[in-house]
């Protein structure tokens, strides 16, 4: 018999923003209090070790649509009919400088800074950069940022992405066409305080006061951000049980630059993300993959956690 | 027995800029000299009246091309990687400012405006605004032009226009990524005296002063404009068997907005673009049409066009 009860929620729709989550939480109170809650999420770092979040990112997801003739013209026509590509790009170009800066007006007025004690956590951490900039080749980050630069913007910056652009033709070869329409996806990351349908308001204001009324926000999608405060005990008995599966401490990270609905379970469940993945599992992508000695650690490590749960 | 001689060009990379015609115009002068030639094209206007058509506009075609990251991201990472997409939206966006006006330095240095007695001509001409307008369902042209304006954009403005735009998801929904990679085509169309190479060159210089030396010309292709003057008098004859074939005068277009190879015949045949298509029959579109009255007077013009030759 197992020394301390244990509570499964298996949700399928986080990467489509947990729609259905928010009410299954407001009508299950009682279920969802627990002592202590594992977010299954992440595993080892770039150099091997374990790490822990305890936080995640919020989100909105917009995608924009401009439509400006009822169907494609012979780009000949381009010296007098509007171009909705053209509509799109200044749309997007205005929402964030070369030098990454999101001009929507008032996007950064709630978003809160990491305390002094995350950022004296921050501090210790190693990110691996010389890693990360190898796995993707590039030469350098954004705005050649390195140690805290990257540590601020990773823990505490909230962005603004565009995850697809379409318009017109994109087959090989020339098309000499003005594309009746042009679309783009855009996720912003938020942290801390930022509240998404705020941002979205925000981002239609500077749309339209920017001439961009055009531009629709075609539908969209999103949820807050939430961290485990980084003194919370609980973190503690991850740190024993990890330290008695794999030999060592797990790196901490304050919050996941990632999104999850986190924020449903705050004041409810102390949540901290730990997993079996690895830094080079290609999450998202084909042949993603998990290494065994990972699994069975991990595997341990949960055993290794409701033993230390038991005489919490 | 034909009255006069006659030959025939059948060209089929017109599509992909012509790549070939420039040596085979280079190696046949001779079977090049004619007296006037027929360039088929278009047909009768918005309003059902035929058009001739004086000149075509030169064309820039470029592929412009970012990578950024050996391959996509999860957008969690937008925070610190450089992104494909918006240096490529911000590319374009120096490009041409939102009243369309295109910004690269001494783009129209050689453009070469239109001569009084051209503008002269232009005012005299309906370009049936309202049906334009209707057609392609918008309420204004770009700026808000109208009358002479119009007129000027149609027959000698150059532009920059976005044929298309690829990058990342496009599918349904939202899938979180950053993607590695960033397209664009292009198409500048050209006015008389302006030199596609010199625009290319003008284009990569403009990308690398303002930082864009990442933006790759992955390809490109083009040619000059050129324009037969409008009082030629083999303009005359196409008159005559338009009236005899339509009973009623041609309108007369100084140019094409549209692009074509003309300039390899220039100072060789004086050449007039007219055509059996119409207005409205989907040109590069699916359910392409024309008029079978039109097909049949178009034979006859010809004819008549034969017998004008034969006593000029």
């Amino acid at each position: 018999e197992l020394p301390v009860n244990i509570k499964f929620l298996v949700e399928g729709e986080e990467e489509i923003s947990s729609p259905h989550l928010p009410e299954f939480v407001r009508d299950n109170a009682s279920f969802l209090k627990a002592d202590g809650g594992v977010w299954e999420f992440g595993g080892s770092g770039p150099t091997g070790i374990q790490e822990a979040w305890l936080g995640l990112k919020g989100i909105l997801y917009v995608q924009l649509e401009v439509q400006l003739l009822s169907h494609d013209a012979h780009s000949a026509n381009a010296c007098v009919l509007p171009s909705a590509a053209y509509t799109l790009v200044h749309a997007l170009e205005s929402l964030k400088d070369k030098n990454g800066q999101i001009l929507i007006p008032g996007f950064y007025d709630d978003a809160r800074g990491l305390s002094a004690k995350e950022l004296d956590m921050a501090n210790k951490v190693d990110l691996s950069e010389e890693v990360i900039k190898e796995h993707y080749g590039i030469a350098r980050f954004i705005n050649g940022m390195s140690g805290m630069e990257v540590k601020q913007a990773y823990y505490g910056g909230p962005t603004c992405n565009i995850c697809g652009l379409d318009s017109g033709w994109q087959g090989n070869g020339s098309k000499t066409v003005l594309p009746a329409k042009a679309s783009a996806k855009i996720d912003f990351r938020l942290v801390e305080a930022m509240d998404p349908e705020d941002i979205l308001k925000k981002l239609r204001t500077h749309l339209d006061e920017r001439g961009f009324s055009d531009v629709k926000i075609a539908w969209y999608e999103g949820y807050p951000a939430a961290k485990t405060p980084i003194d919370h005990p609980f973190m503690q008995l991850i740190v024993k049980a990890n330290r008695r599966a794999y030999g060592h401490d797990p790196v901490v990270h304050i919050t996941s630059p990632g999104s999850g609905p986190l924020y449903l379970f705050k004041d409810k469940v102390p949540m901290v993300s730990i997993g079996c993945g690895d830094f080079f599992s290609r999450v998202h992508s084909p042949n993603e993959s998990i290494l065994l000695e990972n699994y069975q650690k991990t595997i341990k490590r949960t055993v290794y956690l409701i033993d230390e749960m038991s005489h919490w």
